[in-house]
């Protein structure tokens, strides 16, 4: 059956939770706090991988795996890195029938085995750069969970890569933070905004973390990618070092950078709709849904006969391209199903379209008859498909970019700031405040310090709430 | 330094231990008996898995991922599964900072948990088959470990399937199986022997193991993927059931199969010679490495260039190929280099080259001048290229199948078994004998019943141990 889901509208949360569960992206682990990602979830994050790992490649990256398994002394090298994470750590104590000597950390992130590694395999300013990426499932034992937001256990990617200068370090940071924002704005129709983390929300053992930052449908920030410049702080825990060229020993200068399944959500939470979800049509497992619609038994033939030459001409034309001829539903129900699930484009063939040589288009993103057009010619079918893919993704951008921009608003006061902040929205203001000032708003309102975004208007203004000259300009909200 | 690697020939072992670290595929982790998988190593494990998932979603399977981390009582339930693998269990105990109520299992293999599963999605005939793959790491506790063979993590997938008629399990189980000799017949060159697990080497808690069986280098055999037939073991265990055509509950008829990074050992030892590697063409990360031959400063401007425009001439053919214009080492070094990183084909461009718009061909599986061809035109080196590593790619396959058959001695008397497996080859014989006398060889010799092979001569004969009338002939050998 396919029952309506909570409108989004209703209640927020619960529309997500009932959208990712009945279109069977994902489901509820055994173990509390744990997910099951069904195909149809998995095939999203396949898309994203790929698109993910096509540009780590173009940029001179390669792939490696790294043990699961971290010596716990390991976390304790690096101050920060430890006090940050001890809290969320999974311990294996036994193996192989026997307690083990030093209990073993199921990684939550890979910098200290990383580094140990590296510091095995690096000597030389020759053997510089190292741009390694991994591909693997992490381990953060969270207390509040909820499915591809924050799950004790994900699938991510996690750069790693080692400089021999802070400049090529600084340099590294930023471009994998344009690569996430490439991706999750043109691959996800994300409208992000990538800017630097404050001292007080940066990675723990990182020198400065950059960030990509989503605003979902309910107005909620999500943190969608990260890209931290760790400077020599792992280095100078591990000995990583290597020989430069005037012979002298130095510690590597390093980067480490992760987006995780974590996107998946998001992408749900920027696009769908009161119906369920909305797939960006260059990241949707399924681009075109064709329903048959057939009332009588001797239309079946010729109908389902014209929607595989419709399926091949698409799948020819590189679409991902699926046929509904299961004959237990009506057609009705197929449309809602695949609106829930989230196809782009819907291609409806009855027994008077294959007569007139001609199908049915309906978007998903504009409801009822004007997302529809009659009578498109089956020859056109493949490049009209494409293009409405393209209008489709594009639409999604813009739909979501005006969302965004209208619920960022220039604060100038603690009043307004309160205001803005209670009422859902994110304030944009000049920020000269200190550590215990950002905490005390985060207590006081339950907004966090986002980022300070790249894209700067320069000059100066006055800090909102200490009035003290500012020469940047931060962005601030609740968030997931 | 590139030093040369001890001779295969000498000390097979030290060889292979050599040779996968000194080619980059692979480091020792700091937790006993982990590995690192390079990015040369992990390369050639994306080609692998690449040519594996096409086949797995050309043959109607999704992928989708399961938590790593097992309740301790859902390996109970299934009686011959938790005795198979308690022995090699890690154990969470500890999450988040407190004692867990139940430990956890790091997956060992995901049959429990995806019946956990499959027991609350499947409810209906029309939910079947359920066709699912998936991509992770388990972990197996043992206590003698090798890289690649033999690690307390590694890398495979894992297929479980959920049908409705034990007739649908049992082709799917030989279909997966046909796949995977597909994979590592026409992709690795490894000419696999599929065919049936005996009782005693069967899949603790299947009905019937199904595995394709390779010849290594040192003639010892290797289990190199497995196909189950599960029947309805697990569905009993975890009460996954389908109401069937006429309204009847009944359990579901179930298989598994994976193939891991053991693959990339196998293909090492298959393939490898007392230079070091030899890489399969068609899975080798590089196929054709371009060498440039610059003695004089004044030639290297004219040599690079030739170097990148027979590079670019690859890459547009759809090679993998790599120049290695590094300035530090000699071109002697550089083909030592190349050679013990198993790069199928070398090509060596020099002044005289550039001179001649020629270039010269060197074949990796043919030492010396019979393996080399000088003057192939610039403008046919991609067609050229091409040819050749098809060539390679048969000679290589074409060599192991004849070492292979060479290494197969036919049976029939206790004595011959002993002296053939004493000698290192393997023992094809008729065989009708007992669980105890397969367990009696095992003792007596180390060697174990590694398959009946799917591909039998028909007829009978006389078992070689207990002269009982036998209708099949099975392969023993010692194996890794």
């Amino acid at each position: 059956m396919s029952e309506a889901v909570t409108p989004r509208s209703q209640d927020y949360s619960a529309w997500y939770l009932e959208v990712i569960q009945r279109a069977k992206l994902v489901d509820y682990g055994p173990v509390k706090g744990t997910m099951v990602i069904r195909p149809y979830g998995y095939a999203l994050w396949e898309q994203l991988r790929d698109q993910l790992d096509r540009r780590f490649k173009e940029t001179g990256h390669e792939n490696a795996y790294f043990p699961m398994f971290i010596p716990y002394s390991f976390l304790q090298k690096e101050a920060e890195h430890v006090e940050g994470f001890s809290p969320e750590l999974a311990l294996v104590t036994h193996a192989g029938g026997k307690q083990l000597e030093e209990p073993l950390v199921v990684r939550p992130t890979s910098e200290t085995i990383i580094n140990h590694m590296y510091s095995l395999w690096i000597k030389s300013y020759r053997d510089l750069p190292v741009l390694i990426n991994q591909w693997a499932n992490v381990v953060r034992w969270e207390l509040r969970t909820r499915p591809f937001l924050r799950t004790s256990e994900f699938l991510w990617q996690e750069g790693h890569t080692a400089h021999a200068t802070p400049e090529e370090a600084h340099e590294e940071t930023v471009k994998m933070l344009q690569v996430y924002a490439d991706v999750a704005i043109n691959e996800a129709a994300m409208p992000v905004i990538p800017g630097r983390k404050s001292n007080i929300e940066k990675f723990a053992g990182a020198v400065q973390s950059y960030t990509i930052e989503a605003m979902m449908g309910d107005r909620k920030a999500l943190q969608s990618g990260t890209s931290h410049n760790l400077g020599q702080n792992f280095a100078r825990a591990f000995e990583t070092r290597f020989q430069n060229e005037k012979g002298e020993l130095e510690y590597v200068w390093q980067t480490s950078w992760g987006m995780s399944t974590r996107m998946v959500g998001g992408i749900i939470m920027t696009h769908g709709d009161d119906k369920g979800l909305v797939m960006p049509p260059r990241l949707a497992p399924v681009q075109v849904v064709i329903v048959p619609i057939w009332n009588k038994e001797e239309d079946k033939p010729s109908v389902r006969e014209k929607v595989l030459q419709v399926e091949k001409m698409l799948r020819d034309a590189g679409v991902r391209v699926k046929s509904d001829l299961s004959e237990q539903e009506t057609a009705g129900w197929k449309f809602n199903e695949w609106e829930m699930r989230g196809v782009p484009l819907r291609i409806e063939i009855g027994p008077k379209d294959v007569q007139k040589d001609a199908v049915v288009f309906a978007r998903r993103d504009v409801p009822g008859k004007e997302g529809k057009q009659f009578g498109i010619p089956t020859a056109e079918v493949a490049p009209t498909a494409l293009q409405w893919l393209v209008d489709i993704q594009a639409a999604l951008l813009k739909r979501a970019t005006e969302f965004r921009d209208d619920n960022i608003i220039d604060v100038s006061s603690h009043n307004q700031f309160r205001e803005v902040v209670e009422s859902g929205k994110w304030a944009r203001c000049w920020w000269a405040g200190s550590d215990a000032d950002e905490r005390g708003l985060k207590e006081e309102t339950g907004a966090t310090l986002r980022c300070i975004p790249l894209d700067q208007p320069g000059g100066a203004g006055r800090c909102f709430l200490t009035d003290a000259e500012a020469k940047e300009i931060a962005l601030f909200a609740k968030a997931y």
